[in-house]
């Protein structure tokens, strides 16, 4: 496949692309995706970490197929296609997971009710704290702007760090608060190589956590070559990009 | 109990009153509260709903006892204690009775599991299309973002309501996307009395769904007067309030 001047490369490399070619053939669940986006690698995570048989289909964001368009009018990527029906947003795909293949495990949400209540409360904080303060982080162009954002960005992953047991969020369990975070781990090297961050100010807890976070298996097998991502975030970098978030970000709305 | 010259008034109304008179007894689940709030009315209509047993506690938001902050440091209500276990955030509460209490009907986010997903797509969609632009609605001054703010909100409107089935979203099964928007259909005659909106203008679907949500039996036993709430909105319509919402609104974050 040729990039045909687009800046998105067309297709996972490095172990990603191993697993993609190993899940070609058709199953019941279709996993709509996009080997570069953050939010596709939450839910790819999952059905990896559960053993889940999926068919993984690559959308080509500057050509979308007609057939995905119609179960998912949105466009939007992470989506799934499962008994004729159509599910998309990242964390919700996850919660599907749980309640769909109760007998896969293991249990990302736990079974505990006040567990599950625990994990999503830090979940939240990844998606409303984390995540958008790394868009903000990677967008700001004036200095001024880059050392708030960065400051707010070391506030909300300290916050989270005091609460990891290690190696992981909730200790030897791994769980839906690590892999909401884990794909915004493996792109961190953007802001340490553009926006001055470093894991070790954010202290030691921080930099264990991040780096069981970036060895997990499942993580890794989701994960394409670096100079690929580099080349999507440049735009994100000069604050050009157009996808959702980014416009999102630029408005100051949720997404 | 006098108002101290603070501008929220400091206990439940209307029937509201009553129910809070209903659950002073100590029971396993306390439920930290705030008459006024709307994420609050979203677990207390969840928990009338269910008839799970609790016991209310009113917070006084100027004076917060030492209890409440030790057990919810952020002091954000609503909140729970249960089993000596703090918890807090409105829609993961709901999520947490749903977990904890399943011999308590009706089952608010349904037992199929793409069901499930499909509620929680919506109650998302509510959360951040519909409730952040009410509020950026209510918070705007000038007349031209006001108008943008407004098409903003009845867009978030029409979308959901083309899903609505009737009377509720589901149709006849009350559900979390219900509870999770009930608060602020009852709290729009502050955008009708200040902000040029009306119910007809999103449609005469809207008009019927807003009704039936605002007629339910449990959004009604968690309502106070009317005139309680302007006092609040008041602040907020000349943007001088200072609550987590309104400051993130500000600020262009998620909350």
């Amino acid at each position: 496949m040729s990039n045909d001047g687009n800046y998105i490369y067309s297709h996972a490399t490095g172990l990603a692309a191993k697993t993609v070619e190993q899940h070609q053939a058709p199953q019941d669940l279709v996993f709509y995706a996009g080997w570069f986006c953050p939010y596709v690698q939450r839910s790819w995570i999952s059905l990896e970490e559960k053993g889940i048989p999926y068919q993984y289909k690559e959308v080509n964001p500057y050509k979308k197929e007609q057939h995905f368009l119609d179960i998912n009018p949105k466009g939007l990527v992470p989506a799934i296609e499962y008994k004729s029906k159509a599910l998309y947003e990242s964390l919700i795909l996850c919660e599907f997971f749980e309640d769909a293949f109760p007998e896969h495990t293991p249990h990302l949400l736990t079974t505990d009710p006040f567990d599950r209540a625990y994990v999503r409360l830090w979940v939240d904080h990844v998606s409303k704290q984390i995540v958008p303060t790394f868009m903000r982080l990677v967008m700001a162009q004036e200095p001024e702007k880059q050392r708030e954002h960065l400051a707010d960005f070391y506030k909300g992953v300290r916050t989270l760090t005091d609460k990891v047991k290690g190696p992981y969020f909730l200790g030897e369990q791994f769980s839906l608060v690590d892999i909401a975070l884990a794909p915004w781990v493996l792109r961190d090297y953007i802001l340490a190589e553009n926006r001055g961050y470093s894991r070790e100010a954010a202290g030691s807890a921080w930099v264990a956590y991040a780096k069981a976070l970036e060895t997990r298996e499942s993580v890794l097998r989701t994960q394409s070559d670096k100079e690929h991502y580099a080349q999507i975030y440049a735009r994100y970098l000069r604050n050009e990009a157009q996808s959702e978030a980014a416009k999102a970000i630029r408005a100051g709305k949720p997404f």
